[in-house]
């Protein structure tokens, strides 16, 4: 099936390329871009910032507009600015395409699935009810922001198993989660930035949506902190939880351990064994030793610990932010369609 | 008056004399140090690691050993690894000597006043309990673990305001807070650990020894959850606060901006004039430009805002973890006492 | 006397504005920006990245035009682009205003001084055949690019002593050298990056120059490989040198330590009593400790030892890029030229 | 075949494993440690700090003294500490045991092959000596330290090529060089430190026995000066040549581009296909994105550009320094060493 990525550019962009690129069921057939990088060489037009060397073949790929008119693909994957994401997508859903996005302009839309696969598989339900409101054959389905995607799937066994009521929640984020050039070194050597645009709000409401019923957010309590470190990929993040039923940090790992959902079950391409694993050693999970748990997409949680203000459990979760935290998550969220017959 | 520094190489030990090395009241009298340093010039037996140069006179002192017949001081200022600490200063005490202790090996007895003086001045009062208690003429006096300090001078305003309820702080700590050469920079570059050995067992119990009365543990719950990040000096706290009444994010400002105890009434020489600073801009405080205010003795605070879980209020709090949180809280602490007749 | 600062935003620019601020000759009457900041005031349009804070005045200050007929000053600081400086400075100089600038445009000006003041203050002269020349009342005179201030600096003495016949560095630069946001962190966290545009050529040249007599450049030969670290400030430099006359390293120690030139005879303000300081320890100089030498206008020089290759010498140099190889050059060349009435 | 580590906790010994892991001729099948270690499963006694996971399989085995008594293998790696290695080494080779050593202390001993397999292969012939004159059926043979061993592997095809007469060459060395837990935080994080204990002499030294023929060291010069920066794996040098014959960059470049050699041409498992990389873009080489080529055994050069010091050429090379400056050059030595018919 053939699949085009928009905004091809960025940092995002690249981690679609890196990894759809030996996909076993999508094939890159268009890239596009900035007025800047139409018409050029994909390989000149971006500024490659992944470990791994660009193919010769995708880099020769010519960037084309990002217009439905210059794409011919099953499937859309969204690296888009927010701002330009918003009119953009729509227009390609319009056009009957099938948009799977990381931007955040239409997350929070009441009838467009904001989907992290193993918490909220059954949300693919909301596209049949976002095509007869919308009245169009194509489909906006998001991912989450990077940090909500590392935190919810962690929470997902604890929600099912024991309930949630109150959520806090402080980050320790990557440089990589503000693209590229992004961060200034000036700003992050021996330094920690206390403030990401936007991001706390996004933590707490695309957290209650995901883990709530399709169309009706959750109603526990969350509350985020969010700070940058001197970290290029992985996002660390520290949970308290407050459970509706009792639950001691054993009981929590088990749970977290043999979790797995349907991504799992159908053995899509891109999930993980195990989505949520969990480390016995007292200072893991670290973001340089983690983070590539199962290629990106498993998140990592360790010390997990009673905690005295909520009688409840405190632990410590790492996720890869540009992999599960975006690009491996849409394409998950596109397997996961595909497997339902949406694609 | 003469002062003597109980293990004087390490990194607090060289914090104390850097901040002593002009003090008004204090004189550098004595240094002391393991075996491999007794016998040797100072400047040879140290791995300086402060950004000012090391005063060619202080250099010349020869180490002593840690025994109070080589000592002759009105003050002792120990910066002794825990272990040593437990005896050493009792034996320091029994001589007579006032002992300023940066170790926590005492820091938790309930007749050991264990002070971050703007917080707690009145516990002073302990000092002759202590004595009666232990039939000595000297005394010991401790200041809090380095998270702690930041995190309750943070705390006092809100706490004497509107009265605390529960409190969730998650750190991103220095690493100079774990001494030299303490972290390895294998562990840290492109790197978080989210664990510090005894840390968040240490934030809990002394947050609530500090901001009660003396003798008497305050009840509120504490909630830790501590990280190490690459920053050379300066602690990061994200606080969420439970209150006891009601307090909008201005109050807890303006309670904040207005604070003033003991030290700077008494105008203590390292007291700073404001101790807990706050900024509006929206992304500070950050270690590299925040941590020498008040040369480095006063908090910043930043992104007071609403926290929807407690309905109280988070924000993040920043001080220097081997000033305010060690040797300048010490010497801080024997002002006061000196200032009360103690020394 | 009024000085204006051109392009005062950037980092250069703030830098000027931090070594002005309490200047006991200059006062700080005006500063430019670009279009986007101009009529605002400078507190806004700043991103302030200095470690010691913005003083009010300074931030209230009205940002203008950057062009003659808004400013009003006895000596003009260019920290302006190399591509607008080309033209804006020959308008400033051709209204009568003295131009000291950073920027690159005119540094290769046969008629222009390039003046690192210890290494070559007869330069001066070049001002007279310049306005003789280009038929103007002003002047434009310029620092040096930063590695090159630190590396002639150091050269000096040995080049009065002995002679240059050949220089071979390698450059450990700080990422201040790209400005303000400048370096990416997802460039620079891990890594390093050989490449600075243009630098090498400027090194090599710079030096030949400003080594030379007045307009003629010295015939020795210079080879210079750049590359960026992370590091915020202070470039560091391994310098191999083949001189004319032999030279022993302790010789050559000598020679840099009782080196001074007419800024220290005139004891310029900004002019560091020892401009070249030795160090005995075999591991420095070292960014952070050594960076704030004499206010960052003294280079720090180390491990001065035999050259297998040139049967010369080779050590290695620290400075401050932006204060010794920026800022502080240029307001040192400022009151070099009112010592000599140019001003 | 099997093979032992001797000294197998520490960062070296851990690449060893990582290397040998998987590997297509040698099974690990004894590993041994210091005293603290012996006894303990290596999984207890090690420090893992490899970005991939320790197999149980290896974790599970008891730690061995280091005595030829308590090993049976057919091939020995060593990772011990250099006063160490002395002894131990010899007297493993007594007992008949092949010993490929990372260890500095047997390096210059003339009947010792230093190799660095596609720069010296033909040294193998000095077993034969060393055999004769130490009366031994085992043998010593090391490679070279990290530094030297990507320097000479990019300086053997100029060597062949156009014959080398001078080599300066500017180090800026990973931190897992100094091995774990190594460089203090506090030392490298915003810092360069520029001295490593005796790595110059054996830059200088090394260089002209690996580059010389069996038992007569090359008689050019070599000079360097080495520094420490923030990078985890991956040294970065910036070399500056004098050849016998002249050679443009572009003649350079060729002939390191067609550059193999037996190790090639014998397929051994560890050897890269190209060993020298060549990279066009200009700011190329760096640490993050180029020490994984050819799995660590590559060594990738860029910037090759006309030096007016020599009339020679200058680049830049950067190569994984535990892999192709360690464990992975000693595992291409035993591979050597079997096709030869020595294991």
């Amino acid at each position: 099936m053939k699949a085009a990525i928009l905004g091809a550019t960025g940092l995002v962009g690249q981690r679609f390329i890196q990894l759809l690129n030996s996909h076993e069921w999508f094939e890159i057939a268009a890239l596009t871009g900035s007025e800047r990088s139409v018409g050029v060489e994909y390989g000149s037009a971006v500024s490659w910032r992944m470990e791994t060397e660009l193919k010769r073949k995708i880099g020769e790929l010519i960037v084309q507009p990002t217009d439905p008119r210059n794409v011919d693909a099953d499937v859309v994957f969204s690296a888009l600015p927010a701002e330009q994401a918003m009119d953009t997508e729509e227009k390609f859903a319009k056009e009957g395409f099938i948009v799977v996005s990381n931007a955040s302009a239409h997350r929070m839309d009441p009838d467009v699935p904001l989907m992290n696969p193993e918490a909220n598989f059954n949300h693919l339900s909301l596209i049949d009810e976002q095509r007869r409101q919308r009245k169009w054959d194509g489909a906006i389905v998001t991912n989450p922001n990077c940090t909500t995607a590392v935190l919810t799937l962690s929470l997902k066994p604890i929600a099912a198993g024991f309930g949630l009521r109150n959520v806090i929640i402080s980050s320790m984020q990557a440089a990589s989660g503000a693209g590229y050039p992004g961060v200034a070194s000036l700003d992050i050597i021996d330094n920690v930035i206390p403030f990401i645009n936007g991001e706390e709000e996004k933590v707490q409401k695309e957290t209650q949506k995901i883990l709530g019923a399709p169309g009706q957010p959750a109603e526990f309590n969350v509350s985020a902190s969010c700070h940058r470190v001197a970290v290029i990929d992985g996002h660390t993040e520290a949970v308290f939880v407050q459970t509706q039923k009792p639950a001691s940090p054993e009981e929590i790992i088990r749970c977290m351990e043999e979790f797995t959902a349907e991504p799992q079950k159908l053995k899509l391409p891109t999930a993980p064994e195990h989505p949520v694993v969990t480390k016995v050693e007292q200072d893991r999970p670290q973001p340089r030793f983690d983070r590539g748990e199962g290629h990106g997409m498993a998140v990592v949680v360790g010390r997990v610990r009673s905690d005295p203000v909520f009688s409840g459990v405190k632990y410590v979760v790492l996720g890869h932010n540009t992999i599960r935290g975006a690009a491996g998550c849409a394409v998950l969220i596109a397997e996961s369609m595909k497997s339902q017959g949406y694609i």
